[in-house]
């Protein structure tokens, strides 16, 4: 294996990994390939509710073609026995393979380098190759460990010059199918989505999948407010609050411009996703509401570009939050 | 020649007509190429003041080795005589030239078309090739020509989220050093600028060239208001009106929210050039103010997206208009 081989095969891992998201909730969304005389031999990604575990199912469909073998994994395998089954480093000590390139520590304290460890003591090459495929795919996993909450994206769909609507609030239609079908695979791949409260009064949003094959796919909805929420809703008063967004991982928020900046001042938005079309509107609703800005310098070094494309007449841009 | 070949040449005649732009005036900026076996032989762009033409300075270049070649070059020969010197086309009917290619045909009435019809009159295979290259470097003189007006950029530098300043109207900086630059090239490349008069006012901009050996390629400053100008800007009080602009051919725009929302609703705008810096603003001075849009539906199908790039940390965006 070369290093670019390694690479690809763990880019590969990860993109596997995105099938199991976000249905793997408690547990990461973890993608794993076993690689055998440069063939693919097995296959796996969190199943839903958690079980099995990506590298459990690549095992299983590698049976004996696992002697010698690698396995790519995009985050440590996990290294403590649960209820619910065997360790994955245990699984992987008595498999025969050879070699384990791993994307990401784990950073829950029952295996965080434990996995690697035993491993290694096994005489098995275990190694970490940093991504950002990798750490791209563990995100809300991650942030959830450091930060205690979800990954939050937030999502804007704007003219040319910012504006997310016309001055009486008319907003359909700014961007087009493409940028749209986008934006609900983005929901998609959510487990929680969240508007203001006068975006709920005034759009009556459904903030469902409405893609063929994906409508069980859509994010638990929740309403940015003090009041209550109607039925099938979840009202969010402080999103700062510890346990607000229960286990979720990844959180998809599609403002209005209160809501974004909310979540703006909060310092709790990891992800911008700003969808443009190609129109300019003048005098209209502006996209992100004050955020108590004083002083252009504040305001620079906190977003990088990590994306951007053309969707039909319409782009999209993402940019993450630099911490 | 192929035609993979003949599109090359042409692009390259518009990249060389770039020298010429805007010193051209009253002239259009040409370029031209003689390219003979494969090779160049001669070229030219208009001069200074507009003589000489491109074509009769490719021509001198190449001298007798124009014998058998061909011409390339962005607009079509002038077909008049003028009291400054013979036409381009009875130039190349005596040079020994066998093949031209043109990128536009003159809107001049005094050409349109007898150029090439004389060409061919004299066996000279001639050919009109419309390539995008071609067209663009020469819009200033077809939006001349064809609405009686320059052909007029906007420029608008702003956060992510659409504005061009804090809410005290702080915006230096919004953008970064590689943007500004690119800035000041684009500026060098207009006959006149303009920003609005509260923009005058509030910023005081020199609106100058600050880039080594372009300082005097700064455009002629011009000001939105209906009173008085100070020395060294010319007032305009109504874009609309003939002759405000003299014979610029290229306008350069550069805000604020309300100047660019007076060329808009005129319809005044051809091409929307769009710094964005990777910042978040919230409140703050919107990029246009009220353009009288009443409906979505209206504001779609105006704007092509013609060019995309990264300057440092940010980008420009190039919208052209779709008439």
């Amino acid at each position: 294996m070369t290093p670019a081989d390694d690479q690809r095969w763990l880019d590969a891992a990860a993109a596997l990994a995105a099938r199991g998201r976000p249905l793997s909730r408690p547990n990461p969304a973890v993608g794993a390939i076993i690689v055998k005389d440069g063939r693919v031999v097995g296959r796996g990604w969190t199943r839903t509710g958690g079980r099995p575990h990506a590298e459990a199912e690549a095992l299983a469909m590698a049976g004996d073609r696992a002697q010698g073998a690698t396995l790519y994994v995009t985050l440590e395998p996990c290294a403590h026995t649960s209820p619910r089954g065997p360790s994955c480093t245990s699984l992987l000590l008595t498999s025969g393979l050879t070699r384990v390139v791993i994307g990401v520590e784990d950073p829950d304290p029952r295996t965080a380098g434990s996995g690697i460890a035993a491993l290694r003591d096994a005489g098995i090459s275990a190694e970490l190759l940093p991504l950002p495929t990798a750490r791209r795919s563990l995100e809300g996993y991650l942030t959830r460990a450091t930060l205690g909450r979800p990954h939050v994206t937030l999502k804007l769909a704007m003219s040319l010059d910012g504006r997310i609507a016309l001055a009486d609030g008319t907003s359909q239609w700014i961007t087009g199918p493409q940028a749209r079908a986008h934006c609900h695979v983005e929901r998609s791949r959510a487990d929680a989505i969240l508007v203001g409260g006068a975006t709920l009064r005034a759009d009556s949003p459904r903030l469902d999948v409405r893609l063929p094959g994906l409508a069980s796919r859509s994010p638990q909805r929740m309403v940015l407010t003090r009041g209550t929420a109607p039925a099938g809703w979840t009202a969010v008063a402080d999103i700062t609050a510890p346990g607000t967004f229960g286990d979720a991982q990844f959180l998809f928020v599609e403002g209005g411009a209160g809501a974004a900046a909310t979540f703006l001042v909060a310092d709790m938005v990891d992800r911008l996703l700003i969808y443009r079309a190609p129109i300019v509107i003048g005098d209209g609703l502006a996209c992100i509401a004050d955020i108590g800005l004083t002083s252009l310098a504040d305001a620079h070094g906190r977003w990088r570009n990590a994306d951007r494309r053309t969707l039909g007449s319409d782009t999209a841009d993402v940019y993450e939050r630099v911490r």
